[in-house]
């Protein structure tokens, strides 16, 4: 990822650069993993934050075809980028009109047997939908008495012929729980007793599921997380290239005495004298304030302590341990870069790496590596 | 605050209601309680989160005629709505050409000896800034070694004559807090340093140092958290007005056996057959991950309990003690309300309302409260 230089004329408190091709190398290796499953791609909540816009239209250039976002909102914006794609809205009709999805092509993944007959009437039978199962996620989807009124129901399973039939897992993370065999094979029996399966996708694994092995990739992977350089599989190496790079405005430097505190509440005294660089990168950016005394950030290799609460719009750093007049202010220095990948930032704030990037703030500059290169499979 | 209607046609997970006749009493609370300093607006970080747009002129309207934000941007995009306030940006420079301070007719609050030289050599000594002195909080503001350079140079300062003179207070929640007084002490001492103080407004309490008492006041206090209901002081009755609703919608409902697990990594656990349902809200609408098996939505009065992992477009809820069929898909629950106001909701999750507010997601539905009947002061 090239440097980014400072931003000049204007005030934004920092860099975001979002490497494009990064992202559609990520998915070249997860389609390459699940074939010979075909490889969607989730590009919900402005695809994770880091721009629909953007991304979707690299993913299809790289030759995916079918997509996945929450909202009919977000699956009407994605239709006015990607006229002939394959678009699925999560979050089921969502009390809208069912026809509002069928005037923008898109296709809801219904969730219940009052979404499967509010569907049937509005759209008619011909119209193209989801059904998502739920196998253990209990979150969302049809639970399975509900799947077994379905499927007891002749006359209704013959109007509704999903093209796509899926269920979402829990633990997918962690390979060894339980809870990932039997949703497997919840998925399996419920996916055997719909009669008509011809011509319906079948779709179990999201990024984590693709490498659980092969028997959970049926007809459909749908990788989100993964594509954005999250890693897939807990406590194991990661094997997706890093996406994102945040660099931070060094707004001001000084000294502090020994025994001074920084920050609101003052929580964090020191020991002796120190330097230290404000950044304006705050809470408002989605820099969260668990943060506050934990996180770091990061220049020249050197890693430079988050002291005190992080606020709204400032955070302190620690840059004691870098050379006297080495941090000047209009440096930029990295809140996730190199040395601090995105899942390790997550941790630092008990979180994951998902909720870092849906958070990012709107006040950065953002920057676009192309993914031009990237040829179609 | 009236109730919302669920919105119809659009996918919104959930509405978030403003209230801009209770944001526009709580300045006129806080103007009198300042009274005779000067009752300013701090709007930075679109006014909390809020909306600038709606919120900068309603305030406007009320009286109100200095206003705060963050940066260079935000600034020029408040003078587009108000082309007569007076507009500080309270992060200095931020690297930017001073010129564009002028032109905008904004008034940069300058942090250093460097950002004083870079301001007198574009915008020249007549123009409009700020000075923020740094008294105890190490965060944004001129050192204290820094300043006594400054008021020995009486070529520097004849020529730099700063409309308004400020520090921040770091621990002005807690009135017994030690720094409080200190830091109004060293304000004062530096205050009375600066030869030329006429003209000059002086500025040091926030939302919460209107509430220490008079000596606190000066000639402007800059209110932000508590215009928009957070209490100012901790751990004492909230005297301001509650702002916000966030109501969020129904996707599914649900029955769940005993010894079920529900959401990502099967964190919760039912011990008992449980109701739930499932609301199209999530991380990525600024529902902070850390509401994950403690936080609540409220129904009727009831709080029904996040139970689970929040995912990045869906909570989970457990409805078990409201009475069967009394909770419908396409319902609204309260995340932020009349039983669970911004600063409890908070406090569940560990963090501060601020937080919640400047994470408020742009999938929302937004309706603003009219604030017509408020009259200038």
């Amino acid at each position: 990822m090239a440097d980014a230089d400072p931003p000049t004329g204007s005030s934004a408190p920092g860099i975001l650069t979002i490497d494009l091709a990064a992202i559609v190398d990520n998915y070249l290796f997860l389609a390459a993993k699940a074939a010979p499953a075909e490889c969607a791609g989730v590009v919900k909540a402005d695809a994770y934050g880091l721009g629909a816009a953007k991304v979707a239209p690299a993913l299809h250039r790289a030759g995916c075809r079918t997509f996945f976002v929450a909202l009919l909102d977000e699956g009407r914006a994605l239709r006015a980028l990607l006229p002939e794609a394959t678009i699925y809205t999560l979050g089921g009709l969502q009390g809208t009109d069912p026809r509002a999805f069928v005037d923008a092509k898109l296709r809801p993944v219904l969730i219940s047997l009052d979404e499967i007959d509010a569907w049937l009437a509005a759209a008619g039978s011909s119209a193209s939908a989801g059904l998502h199962l739920d196998t253990g996620m209990a979150r969302l989807g049809m639970p399975a008495e509900e799947f077994e009124t379905l499927v007891a129901d002749r006359e209704r399973l013959a109007r509704f012929k999903p093209g796509l039939v899926m269920s979402h897992l829990a633990c997918a993370e962690t390979p060894a729980h339980p809870l990932n065999q039997k949703q497997l094979t919840r998925f399996r029996e419920a996916f055997a007793k719909l009669p008509q399966t011809k011509g319906a996708m079948c779709s179990l694994a999201a990024s984590s599921g693709v490498f659980l092995g092969t028997e959970y990739g049926f007809d459909l992977v749908r990788p989100g997380a993964a594509l954005y350089g999250i890693a897939p599989l807990a406590e194991q190496p990661n094997p997706m290239r890093q996406v994102l790079r945040l660099q931070a405005k060094i707004l001001q430097v000084r000294c502090v005495d020994a025994g001074s505190t920084a920050g609101y509440g003052a929580t964090h005294r020191f020991a002796k004298s120190a330097r230290l660089a404000t950044i304006g990168v705050g809470y408002a950016d989605g820099f969260l304030r668990a943060f506050s005394n934990r996180g770091a950030a990061y220049l020249d290799g050197r890693r430079l302590p988050i002291v005190g609460r992080v606020s709204m719009d400032l955070t302190i750093l620690d840059i004691s341990e870098l050379p006297e007049g080495a941090v000047r202010p209009g440096m930029l220095v990295d809140l996730i870069g190199p040395h601090n990948p995105l899942d390790a930032v997550a941790a630092e704030a008990g979180t994951i790496g998902y909720e870092i990037l849906t958070n990012l703030g709107r006040r950065y500059a953002r920057r676009y590596l192309d993914a031009g290169r990237a040829e179609p499979r």
